[in-house]
C-alpha cells in the first residue's frame, strides 16, 4: 500500500516537473531531466547529507522506469493535461505525504533527532520542486506563495507527537499522511497563504 | 572563545540569508530556509565533498537553533536593520574570518594538500552566499563585485605560511582570522574590488 | 593517451567556462570558479552521489593546476578567442566523449546497473556545463538547444552493446569516443537540434 503511493506520488512529482520544463519550452533531454530531478531530487539531497550512497535511485531501477513513464504519459498527453489538473494535484499532493514520510524514516533509521528528521522529511518532498525552479530558472514556488513546507513541518511535528503514544506503525502513517493530504487540500481551497515578509 | 566566534558567524550569516530573503519578498518558510542555507550551506558543500556525513548540522543541534534565532530576529527588527547595518557587516566579517579556518581544519584534519585545504575554506566561508543568491535568482554577489573570497584565499596562505614557524595554534588561528578581518574593512573602507575581465 | 585526452577536456571545459564567466562580465575570482565548476562540477556531482569521498579533484592536484592553466589562457587570449573557436569546439568535443567513458566506468567499477551508468556518464560530461549555466543565472543551454546530452547517451549505449562483444578494452573506448565525437561534429555541421515541446 505504502509503496503503491511511493509509486503514485514518484510519477506525480515527475509529471509535474515535465509540465513546468515545457512550459519553459526545453527540449525533450531538458524536459526529461526536470521530470527526473523534481521526483528524486529531494531523496538525492537527503541521501547525499546523510550519507546513503550510492543514492536510492541507482539502486532502484523502479524509479528510472516510473519517472520515464512519467515523463511519456506527460509528453503524449501535454494538450490534455489542463483538463485532469485537479486529478494531477491530488497525485501531488499525495506524494507530498508519502516522501516526507520515507524522509522521516531515513533520520529516526540512523538515530537522528527528531527535529532533524523532520527537516529531513520537508526536504524530500519540497527539494526536488526547488532544484526543479533553480534549473528552470525560476525563485523556487514554496517559498513565494504556496503552504507546502509548513505542511510538512506540521505533518513530522504530528509524528513525533503520535508516535509518544506508542501506535501501531501503519496507524501512525496513515494518520500522518491523511492529515497533510487533508491540510493540503484545504490550503488549496480556502486559498491560504503564508504572507511576504515585507520591509517597509 | 573560537567557539563564541563561530555562534557569532553563524547567526550574522543567518541574518544576512533573511535579509536577502525577505527584500525578495519571500514568504515565511523561504525566508527561514534562505536564512539556513546561508549559515550552513557552505559547510554543507565542503562536507558532503570531503564525506563527512551526516553532515555537520545535523549532529549538532545547536545551529538549528542559531539559525532560528537570527531568523526571528532579523524579522522582528527587519524594519530597523538598516540602522544595525554597521554591526551586522561586523559580525559577517568575523563569520568570514572563522568559517574560512573551520574549512582548512577539516581539510588538514583528514590529510589534504594544503592547496585542497585552502578550497574547502573558502568554500566553506563563501558557498553559503552563493547558494543563497541562487536560491533568489541573482548572479553570486561574490562573483562580480566584493572582495570576499579573495581574502579566504590569501587567509589560507597566510595560515599555511605562518604555520611553517611551528607557532602555538591559537596564536596561529588569532592572527590568521585578525588579518583577513582587518582587510575585509579596508576593502570595504577604501572601496577596493576586483575589475570585471571584459572581453572588448 | 585516455589521460591525455582527459588533460585535452579538462582544460577545454575550464576555458568554456572561463569566456562564458567572461561574457556575464564577472570578476576574476567568478571566473575562476565557473571556469573550475565547468571542468569538474560534473564529475564532482557523479562521485557525492555514488559516495566516492574526497571527490576526485581533491585527491589529485594535477585538475586544479590544469584548470588555473585554462583559466589564464582564457583570459590572456580572451581578445583572440573568437578566432580559436574551432579549436575549443575540437577540444570541447573530445571533453565530451572522455568525460562520458570516465562516468561510465566508475559506475561499472562499483558494480551499477547499466542504465545507472549511463546516467553517471552523461552527468560526468553535462553537468559541469549545467551548474555553470546555473551559477551565470542561465537555463542550461543543454537543456534547451544542443545536442549534446543526447550524444552520451548513445555513446553510453553503445558502450555496453559493444562490450558484449568482448572487445579489446582500449578498442572498444576508442571506438565509442570516436563515435561520440563524429556525432557531435555532424551534429553541429548539419544543424541537427532537438525541437522543443511545445504545449499548444
Amino acid at each position: 500500500m505504502f509503496y503503491l503511493l511511493d509509486i503514485i506520488g514518484t510519477m506525480a512529482f515527475a509529471m509535474s516537473g515535465a509540465l513546468t520544463a515545457m512550459n519553459k519550452k526545453l527540449d525533450p533531454f531538458g524536459v526529461f531531466i526536470i521530470a527526473f530531478v523534481t521526483a528524486v531530487g529531494g531523496g538525492t539531497l537527503r541521501d547525499i547529507m546523510i550519507g546513503r550512497t550510492p543514492v536510492g535511485w541507482m539502486l532502484d531501477l523502479n524509479y528510472v522506469y516510473l519517472i520515464t513513464a512519467g515523463f511519456f504519459l506527460a509528453v503524449i498527453f501535454r494538450k490534455k493535461l489542463d483538463r485532469l489538473r485537479t486529478s494531477l494535484f491530488l497525485f501531488d499532493t499525495i506524494g507530498l505525504g508519502v516522501f516526507t514520510l520515507i524522509g522521516l524514516e531515513k533520520g529516526i533509521n540512523i538515530g537522528l533527532d527528531p527535529v532533524i528528521c523532520i527537516a529531513l522529511g520537508t526536504m524530500t518532498a519540497c527539494f526536488g520542486g526547488v532544484i526543479r525552479d533553480i534549473l528552470c530558472n525560476d525563485i523556487p514556488v514554496i517559498f513565494r506563495r504556496e503552504i507546502y513546507a509548513t505542511i510538512c513541518i506540521i505533518g513530522g511535528v504530528l509524528f513525533f507527537g503520535l508516535r509518544e503514544l506508542n501506535l501501531n506503525q501503519d496507524v501512525l502513517y496513515l494518520i500522518t499522511s491523511l492529515v497533510m493530504i487533508v491540510l493540503r487540500l484545504m490550503a488549496v481551497k480556502f486559498k491560504w497563504y503564508l504572507p511576504a515578509l515585507e520591509k517597509k
